[in-house]
Formats: C-alpha cells, sequence, structure tokens
C-alpha cells in the first residue's frame, strides 16, 4: 500500500465510521443498555484515541494530547497506557458532548494526515504498520457500532428503525433455501494461519503452522431460522440432553427461549432487525444464538460444530474456486440474508451475514507470542474462556474479513450476528 | 386559588422545570449513572404524564392518549396504571428524544390550559385538587431535577458546571458562622401535622393530632462543613462506638471516609458543587450525608438527632416570630449557604439550605387513611424502611416547602442536599 | 435475688439449655442454612462466652482464658471485644466439636457457680447486675435455638421432628376459636416503659415516659391460620393495592405466596413444624409471617397494626385484670395453640403463641442512653431498620417476658414465631 | 480383571473410602463452606448412591430403593435421574446422620458382593464394565474428600491436622531441588488418547487419534515455591503484564497475593497443610495456584505452559524408559513432596504430587461421542469453560491415574493439588 493509498484509505474508512452514524439521533449516541454494549459516542471517541496514542504520540515531536482526560475516558483496556475508565460506566458520561467527539476525531484526523504527507510513511515500517493496524482496528469498530446500535434501539419499547429493509430483504417471496448438504472434506496435514509476508493479519492469525485433521464433512450453508425453529418447536430449550452443563444452567438462569430479539406473539415468532420489528423470515440464517445454542442445536441434529482449523482449511480450498462470500457490511444488509440463485453444489456464505460459531477455544498457535508493547495488549491477553468464530457478518467490512481471522466471544454472547454452520464425523 | 391564578401557576411551575434545564446539554438529559438519579429527559416527561394521567385522561371527553407508549415508560411507580417500566433502566432509553418529550409537554401544557378556561375547575374540586397536586408534585420533581443533574456531571471526570457560584458563594471571608448554641423548648401537649382545610398538604402530613413531648434542647443551625470535618479528623468514620450497627456495615462496605461528593487531595478537603469542583468552605452547612452519618456524627458530639415531632413543634413557635428561612430554589445557589448578618438569638435555616435528618421512621400518623384509588399509592406504601426529614434545601421550591412537610429517604441515601440539625435532653 | 437464688437460677436456666438440645443428633448441632440462622452448637458456646467475657474476665483475678480463640469465635457482634468471627460462616465450623463446647460449658459455669458462693455478688451490685443480664440472655437464646433448630430441621427433605406433637396439639377437635372482636382502649396520656427500680429489665424499655394516645380498638385474640387462609384465597398475595411498596418488592422477588413453612399440595395446605409435617390447623394463631404479610393482611381485613405504645399501654391495664398468657416455652408445645376455655370477653394470649408485630419502628425511647461499655453494644446499636414486636412466644420462657419487653426483626424476617393481632381507629 | 479380583477391588477401594474418613471428628463430616467443598458424608453416600443408582436397580430384580430421598439428595448432577439436589445446600443437611451413611454403604456394598457372586458379571460385561466405572468413580472421590477435607480443616482458625506428616516431609534438609532443566521433544505426528480394548479409560480420553506436533521442549520437574516465592517477590501479582484479561480481574476481585493456603506473617511465608500450619518448604512443588496463576507465572519465567498433546506425547515415550512417578495417594504425604535421589537426566512427577495445568482448553476428541445414557452426563456435558491439568497429585489412587488421563477444572480454581511445569518452543 503506497502513501497515497494509505490516506485515502484512512480517509475511506474513518469517513464510513461517521457515515454509519448518520441515522443516528443524538439521544442514541449515550445509552449503554449492557456493558457489552458501548454508546456510539465512545466508540467514535475510542478509535480516535487509538490514532492518537499510538501513531500521534509516537511520532509527532512534542505533540500536546488533545484532551489529557480523554486518555482515561477513551482507553478501553490498555493497562500499559494506565488505568481505564470503568466499562459498565460508559453510558453514564454526557460530556464530552458528540460534537465535541466529532471535534476530536476531525482534529485527528487532520493530523494523522498532515503525517501521511510527509516522508514518514515510506521510510517507516513501524508507522505504516501501525496506520493499518488502527484502520482494522476501526473497521472492528463499524461492525459493534453496528451491533451495538442494533440492541440499543431494540431493547427500546418504541422500537425506532435504523435503517429502511435493504434490498435482499424486500420481499420474503424472493428468498429461497438451498437444501442442506454436507461436502466431505479429506483429512491430512493441513496449513492453517496467515502466511508470514503476505500483507495485514492480526497477531493472532500467526505463525502459520501444520495441524493433522482426520476427514470430516461440513455444511454447505448456515443453519437457517426454519430449521432453529424446528429445534424450538421440539422442546429443544427443555431439553436438558442437548445442553453443555454451563448452557443448560445459562438456559435455566436466564429463562431463555429462543435468540435474541426473537419473540413470540400469539404463537407466531416475530424478530426485532435493525429495520423495525417483524415476522421472523424462516428462509434467512439464524443469528444472534451464544454458541450453547449451537452447540444444543447441533447435538439435537445430530450434528457437531465445526473446529476452527476444520473450517479454516475447507473454506480456503473452497475460496480457491467459488465465490464464498454472503452479504458484508457494503451490501447495506443490515441483516443476514439468503442466498440468490444458489444451486447446491457449493459453499455458501462462508464469509458475511452471520459468525459461525466453532468448537474451538480461542487459545494461542504453536509459537505465538504477542509483542512486548502496550498493542501486545490486543489480543493475547483474551486467550481464556472464549470460543473462536469464524466468517464475518452482515456487518464486517469486506476488505476487513479473511479466511484466518480469528473473532471470539464469551459462549453466552448473543448481541452480534452470530450463527450456525454444522459439521459432521465421515 | 381562583382559576385565573390556577392557570398562572401552572405556567409559571410549569416553565420553571424546563427553565431549570436550559444549562444542560443535550447530552445532560440522559444518563441514569445510579438508580436513584433519573435521567433529566425522565423527570421532563414523568411530571406531564402525571397531568396528563390524572387530569386529562379523567375529565376530557374521548381523550386520546398523546402516545399510548408514554403510559408505560413514563409511570413512576403507579401499579394501578400498569406495570410501570423497569426503573434501573430509565437511562437506556435515548427515545422519544429530547424534543420529543418537550414537545409532550407543551401538548399536555396546551390541553390543561384550555381545560382551566372552561367553568370545570370552579364547579369541580376535585379537578382543582388534583391541579394543585400536579404542580406540588411538579415542584417535587424540580428538586430532584437539580440533585440528579448535579450527581450526573459530579460523577463524569470531565466534571462540567452547572451554574456560576452563587452570589452568597462568590466570596469565602463574607461567611461567617454563627456559634452553635441549643434553645430550650417547653415540653407537654402538642399538635402536630397540618390543620384540616388551611390549603394544600401532602396526606402524609395529616390528620393532625397531639403528641407529649418532653422538654429538649434544639440547635440554632445545622451543623457546618468545619464542625463535621472536626469528626473525621477525629477518627469519626473508623470508630465503631459511634455508629448504629447498620450505619457500621455501610460505612465498611462502601469504604465510606466522607460526605458524598467530597474528596482529599494532598491533606486539603474539596468539593463537587453544581458550580464545579472547590476547597470544603467550613462556614457552609454540610450536605449529602447519610442517616447513618448523621446519626455516627451526633453520637460523636455527645448529642442526638431531633424527633419529626420535636422539629416541627419548635419550627411552628420560632417561625412565628422570627424568620427562619434559608436559601431555597429561588435564590439560585444551588449551594447550602451559610446565613448573612446572621445572630446568636435566633433559629436558622429552618426551611433551605439543607434538609434535616430526624430521629423519626417515616410511618404514618394516627389514623391516617390513604386515599382508594391511584393516587394513595403517593405516600402511603413508602411507610417502610425510611426515616423523616424536614426542613427543605436549597433546591425546594418557595411554595412548596411547610413546617409540616415530612420528606423521607432510606437511611443510605446521600444524593440529595441532606444534613443534620442536633438536639439535646434537656 | 439472694445469692442462693442466684446460684439456683443459673443453674436452671443453664441446664434448660442444654435440655433443649437433647433431642439432637449430633449432627443437628452445625447446619446454618441461612445466616439469621445460628448452629445450635454456637448457641451454646456463645452464651458461655457471654458469662466467661463479661463476669470471668472482669472478676476474676489472674483468669486465664479458657481458650483464647473462643473470643474471636464466639463472639457474635461486640466490636469491643475485638472484630467477630464473620456470621454467615458459623456453619463452616466443624470444630471445637461438641463434645468440647459442652466441656467449655462446665468449665465456665464451676466457675461461676463458685464465684456465686464467694461473698461477691452480695457486696457488688454490678457483678449482680452482670449475672442477671447474662441469665437474660441466656434466655433470648433459648428461643433462639427453638427457632433455628425448627428452621434446620424443617428445611431438610428428611424431615425429621423434634418432639411430639404437645398435649394442646394432640387433637383438632379440642381446639376452638373464639370469635374475634375488638375492644376499646381510652385515650390520653399513657406511661409507656419499664419503672425505674423494679426488678430487670433491658436498656431499651426504659426510660419509662409519657405519650399522647387517640382512643383505639384492639383485637382480643391474634388472627387465626384461618383467617390468614381467607387472605391467600381472596388473592392478597396478588394484589399490590394491599402491600407497601417494599413489601410488594420483596414477595416479587421472592415469590411469596403463604407464610414460611406452609405448602400447597393438591389444593391443601400444610405446614412443618417441630413435629413435623402436617395440614395447617386453621384454629391455631397464624405464625412466621413477615411484617410485610402482616400489614398487608391488616390492609386487606381493613383494620390496621397496634402502635408498640397501644398495645403496652392496653396490656398493662388488661393484664391486671385477666389472665393474659398462652403458651410460652415451659409449655413445651413448640407451637402456637388455640386457647382453651377461652370466653369472648378478655384479651387472649398477650404473651406467648406468636410475637406480634407492631406499626412502630425500633428506635429509643425519648431520653435513651445506652451504657458506655462493651454492654452498650447489647441493644442500642440496633436502632434502625427493624420493627417492633410485643408478647412473646410459644418459644420465650415464662419468666423472661414481660409487659414493656421489646423485641425486633427486620421487616422481611419470618423465622421466628412471629403474629398478628389487628388494631382499628375508633 | 476376573470375579474374584472385582470383588476383592471392590471391597478394597471402598474400603480405602472409610479408611481415609477415620482421622475425622463426627462433626468434620458435614461443613460445606465453599460451592466446590462437598461435605465428607455427602461424599461417602454420593459413592453409594452411584452403586446403587447405576448397578442395583438395573441388574436387580424388583430392587428396592434403600431410601428413595436419597435419590434426589445424593444424585450429583445427573439430571437423567431427576432434579439433583440444589448444591450449595450439601452442607445445610444434619441428615441422615454420619451412622446413617455408614449403614447405607454397608447396605449397598452387601447387595454388589451378593450381585458379584453370582454369574452375572461372567456373562455381562455391561455390568462388569459400570462397575469398574464405579471404583474409578470412587476413586475420584478419595481425591476429592482428602482435598475437600483439606479446605474444612484449614479454614477454620483453630486449624486441625488431619494427619502427622509424612515420611517425606519429616526434615526440610532432606528435601532437596534437582535442577530445573528442559528436554526438547521431537515434532511429528503422535498418537493421542487411550488405545481400544487395553482396559479401563474415561470415555474423554478416547478416541486415539493423531495430532501434528512441531518440537518443543518440556520441562524434567514442577516448579517449587522457591521459584514460585520469586514471582511474588519480583512484584508478579501486581504486574499486569503476565496475566490473561480475564485472570487479572480474578486477582484484582479477590485481592490473590499468593496461592491458597499461604500466608505471610513477619515477611516469612507459612502454608496451611493436612498436618497444620509452617514454613513454606521452597524445595516442594508449588501447589493450589489456578490457571491464571500458572499461566500467568510461565509469561513471568519467560516460558509457557505446555499444550495437553505435548505433555501426553512426552510423558508416554518417557516412561517407557524412566520413573516418571511422583508421591501418590497410597505413599500417604498428603501433600506435595520433593524427589528423592532424583538426578537431572530424567523427568520427575509426571505422575503424583501436584496436577499439572495445561494450555488446552477441556473439548471434545476428534470423533468423541458420549453415550445417550445417563452415564453420558459424566464427561461430555462439561467440555465448556474448563482447562486439563494432567498427571494426578499426592491425593490421586496410583491405580487410578494414566498419562492419557483428562482432569479439567475452571480456571480459577485452586482447592486441588494444582501446579505448574513449563514447556518451552525449541
Amino acid at each position: 500500500m503506497q502513501r497515497q493509498d494509505l490516506s485515502q484509505s484512512y480517509a475511506t474508512i474513518r469517513q464510513l465510521t461517521e457515515k454509519l452514524c448518520r441515522p443516528l439521533a443524538l439521544e442514541d449516541y449515550l445509552p449503554q443498555p449492557i456493558q457489552d454494549v458501548s454508546p456510539p459516542k465512545w466508540h467514535l471517541a475510542h478509535t480516535t484515541w487509538f490514532f492518537e496514542t499510538f501513531i500521534l504520540k509516537k511520532y509527532l515531536c512534542a505533540y500536546q494530547d488533545y484532551n489529557p482526560q480523554f486518555n482515561y475516558l477513551f482507553n478501553s483496556y490498555y493497562q500499559s497506557m494506565g488505568t481505564p475508565f470503568n466499562r459498565p460506566q460508559r453510558g453514564d458520561l454526557s460530556r464530552p458532548t458528540v460534537a465535541e467527539v466529532y471535534q476530536y476525531r476531525a482534529a485527528v484526523d487532520d493530523q494523522i494526515l498532515n503525517l501521511l504527507k510527509t516522508a514518514a510513511v515510506k521510510t517507516n515500517p513501524d508507522l505504516k504498520a501501525l496506520l493499518i493496524l488502527g484502520l482494522h482496528h476501526e473497521q472492528q469498530h463499524q461492525e459493534l457500532l453496528i451491533t451495538d446500535i442494533k440492541y440499543i434501539l431494540a431493547q427500546n419499547p418504541v422500537m425506532p428503525a435504523y435503517s429502511p429493509r435493504g434490498s435482499k430483504i424486500s420481499g420474503r417471496e424472493k428468498q429461497q433455501v438451498i437444501p442442506l448438504n454436507f461436502r466431505t472434506i479429506e483429512g491430512g496435514l493441513k496449513e492453517i494461519g496467515w502466511p508470514r509476508d503476505s500483507g495485514f493479519c492480526f497477531d493472532n492469525e500467526m505463525p502459520r503452522h501444520q495441524v493433522h485433521l482426520a476427514p470430516f464433512r461440513l455444511a454447505n450453508r448456515p443453519v437457517t431460522n426454519g430449521e432453529y425453529l424446528a429445534f424450538i418447536r421440539d422442546g429443544g430449550y427443555s431439553d436438558f440432553r442437548h445442553w453443555l452443563s454451563d448452557g443448560w444452567d445459562w438456559v435455566q438462569a436466564n429463562a431463555i427461549q429462543a435468540p435474541l430479539y426473537w419473540q413470540e406473539r400469539e404463537g407466531e415468532w416475530f424478530e426485532r432487525t435493525l429495520s423495525g420489528d417483524g415476522p421472523v423470515d424462516l428462509h434467512r440464517p439464524v443469528a444472534h444464538v451464544s454458541y450453547y445454542e449451537a452447540e444444543a442445536y447441533a447435538s439435537w441434529a445430530g450434528k457437531r460444530l465445526p473446529t476452527e482449523q476444520e473450517w479454516e482449511s475447507a473454506a480456503v480450498v473452497a475460496s480457491g474456486v467459488e465465490n464464498v462470500a454472503g452479504s458484508l457490511l457494503e451490501d447495506r444488509e443490515f441483516h443476514p440474508a439468503a442466498p440468490i440463485n444458489a444451486t447446491a453444489n457449493g459453499f455458501y456464505q462462508l464469509t458475511g451475514d452471520v459468525w459461525e460459531w466453532t468448537n474451538s477455544a480461542y487459545l494461542p498457535y504453536p509459537g505465538y507470542r504477542h509483542s512486548a508493547d502496550a498493542l501486545g495488549e490486543y489480543n493475547g491477553k483474551f486467550m481464556s474462556g472464549q470460543m473462536v468464530l469464524r466468517g464475518g457478518s452482515c456487518a464486517t467490512p469486506q476488505n476487513h474479513i479473511r479466511l484466518t481471522y480469528r473473532n471470539f466471544f464469551h459462549p453466552e454472547k448473543r448481541w452480534q450476528f452470530t450463527g450456525i454452520r454444522l459439521a459432521d464425523n465421515l
């Protein structure tokens, strides 16, 4: 990526973040209804803090903090940068105002773009790497913006809409579901992880290494709402045999009976989306299920979830010969869609639409070492208690996702667009 | 009060509520940092809901709800009106927007004022009584608005100010503390409570009844910050002997070391006020202490808190011959002040500046019966677990407070302007 | 009380404690199923610690602690004696063993009785007062022993019995309920509290003082199970209108539907007693209700609870002319009973059977001052957040109860034998 | 294993359980100070319930439950057998008494041994398999008995001892630490898991399968107390850089500063053991550390934890040529010991002394399927949120441990004898 391109990318990606906020009322920038969900205002400020902290402060001589308190308020979890502001209280902050945060963005953008005009980038690969990391960080928060806005609006009894229904969502009749089938993948030694020196990836995707896999079978597409509804109607949520022990406790303690955002009214199921409330569309991929639900569904279906190594090895091969992409952020569907004009012969939606829970815990790859500086906190310290998800969703930017991308969440989390792709033994 | 006056009062009081919000940024209307504190937006809407629910729906034929969801969202605790929206989630609601809430206020105000133009009020004492109740309800929320805004701004590390320092606050040199003394009050049979048919009071101030009091002594003024600081410096917070058992547990569990909003920095004490952060002014009445702290201070000082009957009987007599008022809302101090030009001979600040904790539990007066309709929920159902406070504060509207007024809070609450007046046995 | 008598009382009362434990299996001495309930072993040790700490250590020269760790383990709440062992963990202690605790009792008893043989008591009124206080303290724990044993056994699915059914309990046919009526009590100035120099009382019963009461009416007997069942069957637990706000929250949060120990099976109500499980006897006084339930029942019945001053003034007068006592500990019923051979003309069961919730908060009498030493912690520091109960129960020793006796519990507590006597305005 | 042998094994193993309880006072059988720790009485009953439920009820015609309530009380987590008794309340049960539980054991033992005398076992491989499973289950609870007894006694301020110090523990001078070194293990394809048809193993050790490992290095012995103390003294517990994010939160929230049972007194470290309290012995393996602590220690040391596949492949090879065993239950040390007469050339203590945390999440092996009956709940449903430990401890029976054995605990658990063996990349 050249300097020119980098400036262009910077401007485009930063602008997209703001563009995603355009449908919001000013009031929508503030609430934090649950700890996982951050106020949109916070996302706008935190991503800016990232550029200021890791680039401007390092590469600009005599840089003056834009506002010293922002170091504390908008640090997410970097202990190296000082104790961060208490996460559950992000929604308690009325100040700085939204306008002040936009001013903060503009000021940092100016300085970054000025910096990019100097020769620094060309001669300084570290700076360039940090900028690219910052942009991917921004893109991660674009996805979080969408899912957090969804939660903020959907939990409000007034239920405001964020966007009109997307084109793929406009008519249920246009949706069709391709038959579910399982494609066999050969076993043997496989290369897993991102190849060194082939562009950006997060440190957790490396080092590339060999694993041995037994042959297995992987579903051609994600589980649909219709299929998931059969699990519900079969009493899936009240039969302990399908559930992990922790999952069963979670179901009981929280009286879980359906995916997040689903609601039964007079025998019919409705779902809250970014375009408002409507009947559950049976053809679309099921979303907003926890790992526990994904695992229980697979058990009920007599199948299992793939490991992340199985998923990646199948996806890498398939992507060489077919189009495995579903809807991504740029499609502006803001909701998982069914594939159009699909045939039964390929893998569908390996990227996009819904993140797919794997049966792999989020742990370091063999030989993984995180960096010693503050950015060493980016990924490595979360390698405990979380499960890996693969493939991106309808809220993931297109040039952000990779087949080696390892997303991770605690097994009970549901506010992301998280779905299910089944696997099976041979 | 005539119809004309009532319209005038309605307009004035409703406008004051909005005027109190004028210094706010739009973002300040939304947060709910603790359950006790409601978002200013909620106060604006709830007081409007009160008039719509208890007057417009009752007295306007074929009245159409302004927005049926508001019945649910802005009902505080009236079970008779349906299950209220979950209180701790008031801060999670971005919608309706602030502008929409102001429109709601305007629409209800229009209808109320139109209603007042008809003959209804003259011929309908119930309607008139409801209107006056609604206005006193609005005034209660004016006080809460001020204390909630204080909490919202003060807990923000950015610490924005609501107002410039008041005139009484402008110079520490002008403040002087009158010497503390205790005035003896005769014992005997006393009349307590509001006399029937002498204007508005809340139902909990009635019926007027006789109590027998032993003679006692009551302090001429509230305890000052300077006096309270002596308690802190004497180790008051770490000596269990001064504390009620529940109070001691509360101090330990919450690591309490000073009144709310106080902070020690390098050996000096600072206090957050609605005008920002500054050194604790030793001459002002101490505020933002819990009942436990008030009780412990009194124990440390070798004194006690008055009962509400002692307080009322002393105040009623004194108010007949002296000016016992301190700063109230209309003084726009927004902070307790020391009396100016005071001599040692009177009672000072019996109303205004700080609410004064009494050693009386909030319980019904002999013969008290709450009304059978929804408004029976206004006061009576809270007669459990709370302590009575008397006298109003710097955030109480002048024509809202009475010497028989019974305010009540749980013993650990501190976010109101709550202070201490000592009593003693003869 | 002479020295001889004191020794006799000491021996008798201390032995009764142990006698009450005789039906227990050794295992029953240990559990603490909820924080309120202490293991019987703990009661045996703590009452002994009381005599060792406040008498032996003070009056025996060069007294050696029986076991220094017991100072910590068996201190209940006397901060003056050092930080007490954490209350919720009393049930975690297997050691000292039960046998070791009985040895501790025997050793302290020996020393106390030896001390009583010396002249000390005659010449030392403080020692005598402490001994009498220690014996009343022991009697308080006799009541707690019974109620705690009841809880320990009743919460066990195996449901073992403590004692055979008492004679009054042996046949339902013998029970008859006298008709409920309300007796009018004159208003005016009344003397409340224990008269100085007329024998032992707790400090919270003093000083005796005057109150002015309006005339009122008081029920001749407690509310029965049958009457309470009518409240249940009328939907009393699901109608918010009867409940204090805190009570309603408590009912919802804990899914309360009946008194503690009641259980509905196939449409009939059963109750766990110290003699095992059986049908609810409609003629007996209802027990194990919280203050919230008592208050809600009274509201439903169109009546109210008496204040403690009303209760005491009525009881003192009645006791001069009639037998107002019900079953006490010495009757060994271990369960509230209906009065036998009662007529409708008197007050029944003012003492005994069930403690009666009053509508008075537990607060100091005018002029109350607790002592400055450790025993000042006995009562005074609990004067916050609790309600007063009067009259004793079937688990209260006969020579322990007085008509001026002020018992107190938090409003949600139910594991004591707590019941309801109604009052009404004239 | 022949029928004769099986009877012999049954009798021996069941007797050992009771023998392990012999040092207990009757009171020690009852407490449950934390949820993880079950009362010894419960262990005695639950293991008996296992044989009654899964064997007697299945193989004895017209079998009458010993006590129907025991099905509920002593079911641990088998939802297939009905809702189990609430785990945190196991310590609230005084009944059945300890003597009754021993009677229960004797009665079930009689019937099992009678059953074994019949021809059933010879002709019924399922019964034989269930019996062997039951015995391994009993052995798991023998280990838990020891660790739970340790917790019960150690948390008591009286601090009673369970056993005299073991021979290896008798003199600190006899202890010597072999130098730490790292042995290189070749990479490549490895067989992991228990070979089919080669005797008993738990289902989670199967199926045997291939993995590919990069070459790595593994420490010759566990980390010692002395080495761990260096971590503490270097500020390890207060430097976030060593910790996983969840671990850091756990350290902060629980104020963790040392392994469980360690206490600093006047600058020296002491440790509570089953033989009482004493100075930390620097030569012994560190025990009672959580996964978080193990991981943080490894990070501080510039090393890492092994995966379970690395551990197993190294252990299997080593055990073919050297004695890799440390102290096990039969050694009756009841505390990790340092190896005696060790040289630097071998692997030490791969089994025994301390369980070794691996960096592997507890997940199913490829192709794992749990059985469809109740025993399918034995292992599979716990494959979530836990980390694998390998090698057994000083509380593990010798014929119970295997090199393929997968133990698992949540990452914060410390009450087992859990320690650390370091690994490193080549």
